[in-house]
């Protein structure tokens, strides 16, 4: 692990993923800034093996028989692209947090490494391994809802809505600071989230869109509230809003997708559930595992229906997705069918989702191609 | 009552509420289209003094001792300004339904008369008047959120989603042809009315709209979806989602307002509650006469707490409202403190809305003051 | 009109409900206990012919050539078996508040009289009148959730958990004293409507029941909580709880039927809803006049859809469904079909209701036959 | 591990949860009935260490310098006894799953072993490991509702609506007999969950029960449906419902107390919230690590608030506390305030919950002491 050190929220959610279906151990790490730093988090983890950085973790990884089948990145934007980098060039698969880059140029120079290895990289961005968001995925493109009209997603969070940066928050400091999140605030941080749930499940990318980026908060050089619309190749439109400025509101992540012979709603708070409107039909409610649940949500679900699976199980589903891959990678076999997990191609789509809108929001929401 | 005959919906919906707080009682209408159809319109009502059309109507009431009061216009849009007009112009008060008029000009030209007549004139923007509703607004007024930053309002329908327009609905029928309903369509429709919701609740108007509408139905000549951004002069912002071809939606109408220190959250088909919550701390289920319930609530509830108040009571309370402010004017007194309803300032304010956003379109949802 | 003089709650309800449908004019009233608070009241309400005392009203407007249709009487329960007595002695059609009375010997009198009697007596159970409830019912009749076993019903506030009979409230005093309300507290209040309710979706009445019921704030001499087991013919079982002393709960009514083929629960604070479940499918949830409605439920609908029907509107349908019973009375024909109320058996059976919970509660939860 | 070979449900629960905080790994088991099966099942699960049964088991761990510090014993009820003993006089720790034993007499049994071992005994009662479970506890002892009035719990299920026993599921073969899993169906299996969740949170047991158990699928020899209700030593009064022939119904466990100053509610299928409501005063809605938490439920939540966690969370925090308590134990230490297991105590208190819902049953539901 590089990065994850104490006081890292995500740090700690990747290591409670990896562990969960047993595929992975957390064996070394780079965890933090400072040699210093990073032996103490070592320490306290009771990781084998910790390292000054990144850099010396790569090479002698590398090096030893027993060495790490992957790493997983979960510093800071600004810090992805390094470490990635050093590890696929020598082969060790690479399961990084989203979004790809703090920068176009670093994600550019991350995307050819990549293709040149023959190690795998994977983008923890987790809500898509969530069983119902699987399922819905599956209805669309079954054609469940028909020709694909509205795309309507929403990220609403509220924990910035004052200037929490300067009061200690170390996540918030970060996040706002153009350094270290790139050129996106909550556009980056939880749009690129909103964005990729939309591509994911409606199987389209948009073609334009128009932003409005806001800061409502003095002096916060980053967006912390974003307005989108969407068009689609096909003719679907849509809207995004990306917020961490709405009292009220914890993690609302919502996408609401119509057709026009149904519709789908789905809300990250309530994962376990998913209404599906087939139009002229009363709503039906699928649940995780539950009655009519489609095999591609069973296939991600652990536990029996009522038993509501969450946030962490999701992530720990990116995590075995990853292990079935590296695996079958190792054995030189083809991914196991299904297998489904965020890919460079995700992280790259991201980038440039959150270059246009901030591109778009410069120039008064014009119509830009992400 | 003019308009409102056999088979039509919204005029149902006025006779019952006019006579819900037995304020008004209906004795004379020109129902319908044609003499023949009015008076058998009038006959089933078991109607007192049935009219050929609206003009006839509007001179004998004038002339009788015992004429009616006011008038309710219930027509499609095309048919507002005429009626509104000839009772204006004669001293009757007009409770007409929006939006206001298919035309900017015949807006215009019915402003001029009833700025000229001694008349009231009432709209029917009936989710203004639901308890929680004016308890939002004067928690807003009263700063309970704070400094507004965010307006977020939808209002989404399912009934449009395939061609009615061509299977026999009277409704679609004129609400898809631009020579009866104007240039809006679900902009004019529903459209207005969360439009109106929003300025109402937030106290606000916004100064600029981006507005990108579609048909999504081919060879519907009016808009059923509609992605509208807004911007406010003190800085705040929003979206503005109109929709009839969403399969799931029955009416979804939903205010979300957000400020620097707390939020509000309404939805109309759960009218009895508002969700508060002051930042940082948990969220407050406030309802309709309940526990820590608002005087402006509590002033427009019939009944006690848990006992559910719904769509007519709110357009009942639109008619009560316009009784009291009736009352007031016979006496020759102001209207009564607290009384509250929307005017032809709201009217016209909703055509502004509805033509920026058909500018906008066309013009690729360009920025258009409202 | 009996009782609902000012400041009384079920009066003004009874006042709207006979308003809403325009099937019936308020005239005629000895609205409260003494003639001069009687007429005060009267002359609020702009009643045209006000009496001294109920006796006077009956003779009188039996009398009249344009005398009353129908009585409405909405006094406290001890003063329900006079006044309905004498109207329907002398052909008056009675409308009444539930319990029917406050005492057995009362009922027994009332219903000697009633069945000699020509006029009709309906008895205001208004939760049976919900679209939703009507639609309940069908489904269960026509075998949708098949053999039935199991009947959980409740109905919970919070309105009495502190001694608010002490503390100014005239509902709190006349509810919690047995002079007045009979030997039921919560009981006859609102577990009658549960009792009522259960039977009119279910079909069936139970055989036995077992009662604990409680009186938890100090000093007060009627049951505030009752928990009710409950056992049907047909091998069926059943909880009821029915409680005054639980916050957060404003008026919770809440049916869940379970048969060996499905379930469908509904709650009265959510009305225009009804979940259902065919075993082994997806839960559906039908809503009032929305897509898969049953004829029986859009009978009794006025508004499409989404537009929130609540509790005045399942009142009202009372009064129009007994509007409709009166008028085929009066031109001797037989009530139209599917035309629906709660009649002097639905009382009667209430009032064995309450008897058998005191006396099974007394004997310590001992089964009793209701 | 005892027990949890292929195709067992809970096994697999328990083996995630002792993996997710990184506190244990699993490395020895006789995971099933027979030598060869549990061989097949350890190698599945890449298990160091298999043995012939829980004997061979227990008796070679014991002996090994490296062996297992606990067990998990995960069998069908009537095989928790035995194992029990046999780690427990080795001095390992105990972690087993719910009720304790299959008969009154094992549990007796183990109870004497257990007060005589040095070994820790914890019993897997999961859902008291909810943060907002722990939360609703503090806070009724905190006083926030007052004194205790009503507890109302409901543990309802649909699985068994139908005979799954004849149809293949090994659940419910083993859950329906007799032999296998006592004298109590659904009563043992959920009844008892919902008993001690309810005693957990409210701090107090029930003095005497009244108990109506049905078996409504034919053919049937345990309960599937019980009604209960439930009387305090303070006065407190409740219900529990437990059913497994609920069509609608996939895991509704619903707790629900009020007292003479408040109330509060919580449903383990939307375990992330918690509704307070102080008399009076609007409802709260208090959220797993968000604003307003207490601080019993943020020491054993992992994630930030609006992340939902679930099921296999809370199960994983019985192993951690078990943990916790288990490393406290081999320094000689005492458990770290606030540690908070279910016990042999819990354990023997279900045992005789369930014995007197029987006995209560088959003397038609007479108040019997638990």
């Amino acid at each position: 692990m590089v990065g994850g050190g104490s006081g890292a929220f995500i740090g700690a959610v990747h290591r409670i993923a990896a562990r969960m279906d047993g595929e992975f151990q957390l064996v070394a790490g780079a965890l933090s800034s400072t040699p210093e730093k990073s032996h103490a988090s070592a320490q306290a983890l009771g990781l084998a093996r910790s390292y000054d950085d990144f850099s010396a973790m790569a090479r002698a990884e590398a090096r030893r028989k027993d060495g790490i089948e992957a790493v997983a990145i979960v510093t800071p934007n600004h810090m992805h692209a390094g470490p990635a980098i050093e590890f696929l060039k020598r082969g060790i698969h690479v399961i990084c947090d989203k979004p790809l880059t703090a920068t176009m140029a670093e994600a550019k120079k991350l995307a050819k490494v990549a293709e040149r290895s023959n190690a795998l990289f994977i983008l923890t961005h987790n809500y898509t391994a969530h069983p119902m968001v699987r399922q819905a995925r599956a209805m669309v493109a079954a054609g469940e809802i028909g020709r694909l009209r509205l795309v309507q997603v929403e990220y609403v969070q509220e924990w910035l809505t004052q200037d929490a940066e300067h009061h200690g928050s170390k996540q918030a400091e970060w996040r706002t600071d153009p350094a270290r999140s790139g050129a996106g605030g909550a556009i980056g941080d939880i749009g690129t989230h909103a964005y990729n749930l939309a591509c994911f499940v409606s199987g389209q990318t948009p073609e334009a869109l128009a932003a409005d980026l806001s800061s409502f908060v003095e002096g916060r050089p980053l967006d912390d509230n974003a307005h989108v619309l969407l068009r689609f190749p096909g003719g679907a439109k849509g809207m995004l809003w990306a917020s961490q400025v709405a009292p009220g509101n914890e993690n609302l992540l919502r996408l609401r997708l119509y057709g026009d012979k149904g519709g789908l709603e789905w809300e990250q708070e309530d994962p376990n559930r998913l209404w599906f409107t087939r139009f002229g039909e009363p709503r039906q409610l699928f649940t995780r595992n539950g009655a009519g649940s489609w095999p591609e949500a069973a296939r991600v679900s652990r536990v029996p229906p009522g038993h509501p699976e969450g946030y962490l199980e999701a992530f720990a589903t990116i995590y075995a997705e990853a292990a079935r891959a590296i695996r079958a990678h190792q054995r030189g076999e083809t991914v196991p069918e299904g297998t489904t997990y965020p890919t460079l191609a995700d992280g790259l789509a991201g980038m440039r989702f959150i270059a246009a809108c901030v591109a778009s929001s410069k120039r008064n929401a014009a119509w830009i191609a992400p």
